[in-house]
């Protein structure tokens, strides 16, 4: 892999199982996002949120820096959440951890991967890297996903 | 692996770099999308759509069968595709090749994973598998990914 790759966005994939609040309410979910995209200092540009019939919710957040998406079986106790983001002043993964307490899974895998990929040595034009360049996508147990962003945090404020 | 594993969703993220057609324009994105949708069976329940100043462009459709997403970097000429989708009359590859013709990509690569998985042994409300016994995220150059899709309908229609 190159030395001097940077990337254009992040995308965060959280798979919940066995979630013990799993909101039959649109407007605790929509609050939970809101709340979520705040601490990520993520700007909410637009929305769109729907209650399924005879269950199920999906919620839609669009971003000035990406967008965030949570789609809810409730009777299978499961969630997923897709969270996208660019830009140097968001923090995705806070809103992730955030997301993640609301619904108190019991299980789960959070994937985690830059896109966009370009070798700053290049002209962004030439953006491409080979996928064998690329940095790996990340899959994370629920445990190691919050140890790694505790981590990335005290990392930070070492700084 | 378990050979029993039955599954709520499947997730397809795409990566296109060197776009030949990078649409500035939000109904032409809409356009697609909602022809995507059309194509794949999927039924469009809800919208929000975005253009960025001085550039970008970000399109979601809420579906019945869960969501797609798209953005784009022009100055970059890269686009990124989730499509999301649950049901047995979804054909969400299909909607993926439409916009990927769309954009007409010179590079890129397609990720392909299902959600929510489950023992089909089991009861449903046992949802959780065990990460080491999910089937595994697939990830196809284009090229492949395009012979994948091909080679899938082609099995579909002999049987």
């Amino acid at each position: 892999m190159v030395n001097n790759w940077g990337y254009l966005g992040i995308k965060i994939d959280a798979d919940l199982y066995g979630c013990r609040v799993v909101p039959d309410d649109l407007e605790l979910i929509k609050r939970g996002m809101l709340s979520a995209a705040n601490l990520a200092n993520m700007n909410v540009v637009g929305e769109d949120f729907h209650k399924f019939h005879p269950q199920g919710l999906s919620g839609h957040l669009t971003l000035a820096e990406s967008h965030m998406d949570v789609s809810i079986w409730p009777e299978y106790r499961f969630a997923e959440i897709d969270i996208r983001s660019c830009g140097d002043n968001a923090e995705p993964d806070r809103a992730m951890i955030h997301l993640i307490n609301i619904f108190q899974p019991s299980e789960g895998w959070v994937e985690r991967r830059y896109t966009g990929i370009f070798d700053q040595k290049r002209t962004p034009s030439g953006l491409y890297l080979p996928p064998s360049e690329h940095p790996r996508t990340v899959t994370y147990s629920l445990n190691d996903y919050i140890a790694f962003v505790d981590s990335s945090r005290t990392e930070k404020s070492r700084l």
